[in-house]
C-alpha cells in the first residue's frame, strides 16, 4: 500500500518554514555554494541567541532542508549546507517573494496614501 | 520615492500563512466560490474553538488574504471569501504541495524502510 500521507504537505511545509529565523537562514545558505560554519551564520546573524540559532538549524536539518557535517579535528568543526530538497525549494519560495512584494507594496500604498 | 518594503517579502507571507488552521481555512474558502458564513466553516472546522476561528479570520482578513461582508439583516450574516490576491496564492500553494508530497513521502518511505 502506498505510504499515506497523514498530513497535508502545505501545512507542513509552511510549518517547516515558520520561525523568525529559517528564511533568513535559507536565504544566507542559498547564497552560499560551499557549506558554512556556524560561527559564520552567527555573524550573519548577530541578533539571534546561540540558543534559538541551535534550535533553528535542528527544525531545518530534521525537516530535511539543510545537512548537518561535523568533522572530528583538534578544534571541532560544524558547518552546514542545503539539502537538494532544500535548494529545490527556491522555485516556490520566488513565487513567493513576487506575490509579497506585488500585494505587499500595493497593500502599504493604499495605507500610505 | 517608492514604497519601500520594510520586511522580507517571504518572510511576511509564511507568517501569514502560519497558524494551525490557515491552510484547512483557505483552502474551504477556495472550494468554495461563493462567499462562505461562518457557521458553514464552524461546521466545516469542527475541532476549532468559536475563538480561534475568529482570530485567524481577523488575521486572513488584516493581511488582505480574505474579506468579510456583514449583512444588516435581523439576524445578523457574515460572510467571507477569499479577496482576488488570496485567491492567486494558489500558484504557489500548489508549487509547495507538489514538493512537500515528493519530499515528505519519500522522507517517509525511508523512514519505514
Amino acid at each position: 500500500m502506498p505510504v499515506q500521507l497523514n498530513e497535508c504537505p502545505v501545512e507542513v511545509v509552511i510549518s517547516s518554514l515558520s520561525g523568525r529565523w529559517k528564511i533568513p537562514i535559507y536565504r544566507y545558505l542559498y547564497k552560499n555554494d560551499q557549506p558554512v560554519r556556524y560561527s559564520a551564520l552567527q555573524r550573519h546573524l548577530p541578533s539571534i541567541s546561540k540558543k534559538v540559532l541551535t534550535e533553528q538549524l535542528r527544525e531545518l536539518e530534521r525537516d530535511s532542508i539543510i545537512e548537518r557535517k561535523s568533522y572530528p579535528e583538534p578544534r571541532p568543526r560544524v558547518e552546514y549546507a542545503l539539502t537538494s530538497a532544500g535548494r529545490s525549494m527556491i522555485e516556490f519560495l520566488d513565487q513567493i517573494s513576487e506575490w509579497g512584494v506585488k500585494h505587499i507594496l500595493s497593500k502599504q500604498e493604499t495605507q500610505q496614501s
